[in-house]
């Protein structure tokens, strides 16, 4: 498949999905919130690959959403606004959509950033299971800035990733957070000197997952997500569930056997659901 | 667009998906679980209906899950349980997205009923907003009697729908219950003498239902399909929040004009969302 | 306390409130979504009474939303039109919060119908405990039929109270429905033959209520109200929290000699929080 | 095990819990409260029964709660009321623990009640999957009267299996309701015309349900269960993890094979966990 | 209206509510209980204000509850401990009540704390959105050590405030923790040298939130408190109805035309809805 | 009673489970599993100690499941592999009850650990209130290193600890954390030099702790731990519910009492449930 706001290419276990319009800012455009998950959901079911990172090309990660999209907007404001407004909701979920293909993708998915994430781009960010970034980098929910509310993700998913008391400061502000700051309140995890250092190193921390039994990494983000929105006791239950098919001994023997010897496991792939239904 | 297994016919503002492979008694084969979806998915973004009814031909409204898929996966059950096992988890919810779309869709989806509606036909019945049948209509939970847990959407829905008691018997025996006592339990709104005079008794309360404003209408399933699956005061806000976009001062004097002429109202339709992105 | 859309009368331990404006069949005018609530808290505070029964005047038990408040309304539907969806949001909660009021009263709140009930009436009486109707009567989610989804309560408690698939029909409808098919639904209690009669039943039905301790009768409608919106292991939970400080041998020795003597048991009274706080 | 307020028998897959304190119409003193969950647990994990009958012997099915356990509490309500209220509240719990057995067992839990269902009794059988009378069954949700909120169940239960306007009204007056109502509520599902007959009906149904696969109806009643405390969404994914696992093909085919043959299918039994940890 | 126990300060965009009682280390008295949400729920309505800061006077911000509150009550605890119990709990909960009115005032609200904040002080500031502090504030969850629960709010928000594992440890002991302490633990956002110099860099905080869209600003707050309550699938489709009414395409173009221009843009003001429904 | 893997001692108020089996890393094997909830919930039921420390013994604090216990499985890989995964599903339940006995006691339960922390063993600390260490200890999320998915509480609690983005990097690549970043994750409360140091430091703290009243502390445990899982506004009422019982004035003036006069105030302990019923 050929996009034209990304490009994926593969490193062993490792899909990387890299935003490539540096010329524009690597901004949202309508062609990006399609193409995003398309790719994202395409590795996710193919399963060849056992994490994903999500980089960027240029001085910036994003500029967020497209400039053109508002004006677009803004011509259809005219008529009926009740049709319009339930219109606009089924809009912004499918938008909404557009993240949380990352969200549900079973191999984690990695955000690398260089300089600004700006609006759209924190959306993004918060819907990936952990971030790195350059030393130059920064972030700033500009959507209060420029008078609306953001509606894509990052109100949703932040407050579960950061200290409320700053998520509400930087979203009521819309003002920049750097890469220091955005690593105090836990939103990035490590920050490196440049962006090839960060790839670099970004690539070794996926590898070193992707070395892991893939079912056991898949199973540990399904549990890890369904337990930030359940009760401890629901959490549980759902664990118990789910091992009883997931658990593999073979996968625990393959382990044990390839740390006796020193060596590197090798687990088999996880299979694909489409094409089995497509059968 | 085309279906093998259905087939759409409008009639003003109803539109009407019927099974049509009464010779195989409408069993649900691999492409119905695809084509279903799509019909429910295009007429609701389409908007031009505000009522669905989806009934069927031949002596029974459908047979459930085509005996095929079970072959097919027989062939399946090799190799490495726990990848299989995931594999499964994934095929199970992307069958049950199947019946989803009934639930999702903006306005109301009305089940009609002749004959046997066995197994997996339940499931689909029970994504619907409101169901009626014919006298001789009979229904059952047939997967407790194949072997195993019927897994696309009965055992979820169906317990909101009728006493609980009454769901497990059903459930745990797997027998045939027929119309008159599901209709004493709430399955089934009302009873029919034949095929003919239930369509065209549906298709009035269709066009009832399709006279009113199709947002006073999509907004009342959207409420109530909420209120079944969080508190009061949860339910009572979404209410506030959807009502302040959506209430529409016209269409309330649209209705009372009419109502003081004795006329028919007359609504402008809901929009398409998918064309506006595509836009 | 003077109303001039309702009074109140106390027989022994019942509380009375009756709509009198039958003229205007006591439709829901600007002063009735202050007054109601008003009273309810009041009489829920003082804890005189232990029951609280809700009648009405004339031919019908009221005609829903006063007109006047939709042409009200209309003159305000200009200007900036995301301020003043803002706004009815808020306003809408306020509406909502009037008949909250009688779900969070300590005591039962019994309805008791003659005639038409329409619209906001069947949001009131979702937030009754009980409901108790003449033959005579009928009920209407007219909402729909002019134009609107019903905003105040009939959306979010209906569908814990009768089967969904017959809630849908009744509100995408619209359609009256009568005091036997209201029985039948679980919808009303019971049915009288007249407004009379019913009143005379009805206030029975209290009598027999107030002659329990008021404190387990309280605890009980606490609890109901709760197992409907947790599960079944929250709810036993927070059971065992309440009955540790409510629970009263003496209460129960009280109904024990009471019952040995065939006497009626005397109860003390609730208490008054806000007299406590105001002290 | 020995038990002395209960007897266990076995016919084939169907275990028979049966009360045997007639003399003392089964009312359920101290030892009653820890045998029973011990024997629901034992058939549950030893799975060699796949149904569980609970009945009872002499007039009534049970009095409810001992007097005995009341004397016993008066002694005890001195010194510092808030480290008794501490106590209680545990003490009401492992109270409830009891019948939460009941829930927890993987196979069903049938209720057969003659005579008189007073008070805890009717918390023990809304702890059952489905419950079965004889024509002069009644029920008391009794504890209204002696001067209590309910606290083991049933105020937690029955507003999940009765209508809501009926469960008030029932636990509000504490008033008897017989056979037919209880049925019309949907808390009966069918009534005998006397105990033999009913035992001999309810076994018929147990042995209906120990024909289809063990597994598949464990599952179902989970299922269920889950389904009636979550969201349609929440519960189709838990639905599909549970079948990745469970699905078990060879009993599909067991069942489809004994179909053709017009026989009894054959399948394996469930395991034991406790015996399996203590290896 | 006039306060006995504090004081209100309008400049420009932002009101300042301060604590005037520095004689009694603005300990919460009786008054203070019904004026503080009195004077939020008036700003909030009014809607002048688009950003609320809550500040003190003397050398401490707050003592916590006045001891008179708790002579007051001694007084109280006789008689029946069951009525006693039940006005308790309604009397906790009017006192929760206070503090939840600074969380649904729909600006954001900022508590600003010099010296000590004990007790109720921290109950407060846990229900603000965010909390600045001078070198040397010190706070204590002061209940544990005077021998009870705190009950105001402390205990349920603080949880979703700072990591657990030192909420517990704060909480069990009661003991003091500074300044600094508070902010590693995303308690307090950022300290200052004095009180002047935080009132100083918390009004520019303010003016900044200020200059924003209120509607926009409002959003984000109703957004994040509910992120932090529910799953962010909810949170999305909650987001998406929200967004429906209220995004409004003026507010963004008057945004960006201001930044064409390096001007502060001119929002219009949110509405009144009280004096909607009094009209 | 006796343990074989664990040894129980008293000091004060304090109770100390001390892991015994040095020579063997205090690895978890099946006795373990048993022990620990024994030892736990005799000690809450007994309610003499208002602290409890589980501490260890050797180099190690624990290194996890006990090899034994998967070779044991491996044996058990045969066979229908349905019923074996719904008895996996209960086993994993049961393994889970273990750690859950430390979230369910009524006091505190603290962590003090030395050297590495391994797989079960962070699933254990995660179940505690809080955490201590010694400057050399190391954790690991080991499960994911060996193939499978952690299911015995990690994935459930430590997404409600630490910030969600370094649970997932630590859980998906199974990597050592140290005792200085485990600190700023605020997994642990304090870091000590050794393990002397460590333990009378942590008794410091756990006197502190059982000089407050028993009641207050277990009231503050639950209300925190219920405040995880639930809205603030849920919080809050279930806080009102208990406090109504719970609530001694007693207490308050016994500390108030204490604190003039400058000494240890005495409270009443906590009474056992258990006893009780057994009575």
């Amino acid at each position: 498949m050929n996009y034209s706001t990304l490009e994926i290419k593969y490193e062993g276990f490792v899909a990387h999905i890299v935003l490539n319009r540096p010329e524009a800012m690597n901004s949202m455009n309508p062609a990006f919130w399609t193409e995003l998950p398309a790719a994202v959901r395409a590795i996710d079911d193919e399963a060849k690959a056992r994490v994903i990172i999500i980089s960027s090309t240029g001085k910036h990660f994003s500029a967020g959403m497209d400039l053109a999209v508002f004006l677009n907007m803004k011509e259809d404001f005219k008529g009926d606004p009740s049709r319009r407004a339930e219109r606009m909701r089924r809009t912004v979920k499918m938008l909404q959509d557009s993240f949380t293909a990352i969200e549900e993708a079973r191999m984690p998915v990695i955000g690398a950033v260089q300089g600004g994430a700006i609006g759209g781009a924190v959306d993004l960010l918060s819907a990936c299971d952990m971030r790195y970034c350059t030393q130059d980098a920064f972030f700033s929910i500009k959507e209060t800035q420029i008078g609306m509310t953001a509606d894509v993700g990052t109100l949703q998913r932040l407050p579960k990733l950061i200290p409320i008391g700053m998520v509400k400061e930087l979203a009521y502000t819309g003002r920049n957070f750097a890469a220091q700051e955005a690593q105090q309140l836990g939103f990035i995890n490590e920050i490196f000197d440049d962006h090839e250092q960060m790839l670099s190193a970004v690539t070794k921390v996926a590898q070193q997952i992707a070395a892991n039994s893939p079912l056991a990494v898949s199973g540990t983000k399904t549990m890890i997500n369904y337990a930030t929105e359940h009760t401890v006791s629901e959490s549980l239950d759902y664990m118990a569930t789910w091992q009883a098919g997931m658990f593999h001994m073979e996968d625990v023997f393959t382990a044990m056997e390839a740390q006796k010897k020193q060596q590197q496991p090798e687990f088999p792939p996880l299979h694909s659901a489409v094409k089995k239904i497509a059968q």
